[in-house]
């Protein structure tokens, strides 16, 4: 049982702390040096925000909203405490989104998930990430650089040349994705070369079926996955115990209600917000768009921080009905008008030929007095006619979803 | 005008010192720490290699055998002083070849060529060089880091994300090559983007056409050639006078006669021999199969070092012919029988229907006695039937061509 520092076996008491007292330190730093936050968090305290619920308080930013928000103000729309000039790379991902990397040794955080997958310093990491325009290969390049660690930077593609270099090489592990481990490790076997040197892969970016796990494992490559975005960097790695995913030490993690920014009850699924202390790009409150929750306990590595699940999906569940779309914030929204509806699903179908929404709403008692006044909510915020059926609490899967759309098109 | 450092303005003669000082001890390092140096210079008393005539003394180690040192000795041919782990990264060009990558900031020293064509502290780079397998876009990666530039890693291909990025981003300067460089400002214009913050370029990897160099700077793109290899780094580079390429501060530069070790007369078209100090990677007598020659005297810009024309094609001149391969070190080997003959082209004809071969040799007075006595050299050194002439000295072109293939086979 080794840890990559003793943070990682801390108290959560001690970490909750922590991070606490570093909260405050961050926002006024936001608002100081990152012309977004400063209109952003206009009248906030900064040192009051040093508890999860002052931290709630906070809007969020959503990574939907981003691109916009950077055409407005480019490139980085006032995120970026620093200038261009100061930063070591910049990187492009579809959409277009722009992401700065600050000039620190491992900027993005990998070198924990890295440590996790077995990888130590002098070890030749195989890189199969891409190099260019996105910051993917270059994330496990900060945590190769600051683990030690030499790097082959293979990219995508050319699988033969990756074989080829591998069987010189000799490379301890790789980097990339789960699918093109398995094509590289399957041409090697096609060509008779030995890759043989490769017992540790760190893969993301993909769903890793277990599978396929098991089957790079019988062949010598014990194979662990972190979650990662070009926004942040570092979200949460598998250990030996490959009991989902530990939360990195540098973030603060809410899971919230799609579409909004209220914390759910833990376990349920729903947005990872993530809070993150990069000095460069400050994301506060950050919502990724992607689906998760909470695992109870702590693994049985030893590693006392959080733990999710994987990637249960897109919290982006925004729907066009009847030509108008409809957002998971004004499901929200109709919510926060009848609080003693606690959760609730909007189902959109078309079995009568045209689109239909009915709102499913969790309450074990409810009225005609009360049905009515949400239809008129729903009219009121979305400005569609629709359904709604209380169903009793629990009913509902816990799946983050808002929106439900069962049309059929057929 | 503005130098990256002082040495490029140094008494050519301080410089010269400086170099052979740091001779014997480069060679020292070499024999003790990498394996095929120990081999190659048995016997060689590092001490006593501290003159440009005792360096060429030593023999040649071709890049042409490269591939096969490697094979012998995976990965480096026991040229690398340390083992991969004490490596940053590792590359594989084509061939396959290895190339090993130091961890000092910049060891590949392209920080001076950068200087040179204008990038300055606080400069962002869009780097279109390719960053998968080849050290390309890393060696500039290297320079970037060490003048305090930001980078966009841009990678190779997909033009319309790469002008994307430039008009959001605004990047000073562009290094890649440069007809990929034509190829995004001509997409540029066809799109309307605005990438006009543009004004400075190095590029490298192939010939910079006049007409395309007097296009950009047209635009208010300022244009600057460097060279450089995968094996050595940086070797040579334009500054503002765009009079020839400056030999880079940290190699001894030898122009030899293609085939051998030896060294030609000055302004004489040979192979460029690179000695390189990179302690991690030192190549020393390191024939590039390049062709290039001196130009005299020093560049009007005021730094003092040697000047040497652009790439001139490939040394490499081996030939076939009647079946059997013919190299330029046995032409060498002929002339080496006979000294009175300082220069000598071999020339290979079919007009006769069959491969012929021609020696001419420059003389001022040759003799029946001397065309017999080479006439039989030839056939002892290649095993085949070849014919002697003499011409007046002078007659052969400063090209470095030591075989020239004229057959037609249409």
């Amino acid at each position: 049982m080794s840890f990559y520092d003793a943070l990682e076996a801390r108290d959560p008491v001690d970490r909750e702390k922590d991070l606490m007292e570093r909260l405050p330190v961050l926002v006024a730093h936001a608002q100081a040096k990152a012309s977004y936050y400063a209109t952003r968090f206009a009248g906030v305290i900064a040192g009051y925000v040093r508890t999860r619920a002052a931290l709630a308080s906070l809007p969020v930013t959503r990574k939907s909203d981003l691109q916009d928000t950077q055409a407005a103000q480019a490139p980085f729309g006032g995120l970026c405490t620093v200038s261009t000039a100061g930063l070591r790379r910049v990187f492009c991902s579809p959409g277009p989104i722009y992401e700065p990397e600050g000039r620190g040794l491992d900027p993005w955080r990998m070198a924990r998930a890295l440590y996790a997958a077995g990888f130590r310093s002098g070890d030749l990491v195989h890189n199969c990430f891409s190099y260019h325009l996105t910051p993917g290969a270059f994330i496990f390049e900060g945590g190769a650089a600051k683990l030690g660690c030499a790097v082959f930077p293979g990219g995508t593609g050319q699988t033969e040349m990756q074989v080829q270099a591998m069987a010189a090489l000799k490379p301890a592990g790789y980097v990339g994705t789960p699918s093109f481990l398995k094509i590289i490790v399957d041409k090697a076997r096609e060509l008779g070369a030995d890759v043989s040197s490769l017992n540790k892969a760190l893969v993301s970016g993909e769903a890793l079926p277990p599978s396929l796990r098991q089957s790079l494992a019988e062949q010598g490559i014990g194979v662990r996955q972190c979650y990662a975005t070009a926004d942040l960097g570092m979200i949460a790695y598998e250990s030996e115990a490959e009991a989902g995913l530990i939360l990195d030490e540098d973030l603060i993690l809410e899971i919230v209600r799609p579409g909004t920014g209220d914390p759910v009850s833990p376990g349920e699924v729903g947005e990872v917000v993530i809070t993150s202390f990069n000095p460069e790009y400050p994301l506060i409150r950050f919502a990724t768009g992607d689906l998760s929750a909470i695992l109870p306990g702590i693994s049985p590595c030893g590693r006392t921080n959080v733990r999710i699940k994987g990637w249960l999906g897109r919290a982006d569940q925004t729907t066009k009905i009847k030509g108008m779309f409809v957002h998971p914030s004004q499901v929200a929204d109709v919510l926060k008008r009848h609080p003693e509806v606690k959760k609730a699903r909007l189902v959109v179908d078309n079995e009568s030929g045209q689109d239909r929404m009915t709102l499913l709403a969790e309450l074990a008692v409810g009225s005609p007095d009360l049905e009515n006044a949400m239809v008129g909510s729903l009219r009121d915020l979305t400005k569609l006619r629709g359904e709604v059926r209380f169903v009793p609490p629990g009913t509902l899967a816990n799946d983050g979803k808002v929106i439900e759309d069962v049309r059929k098109y057929e």
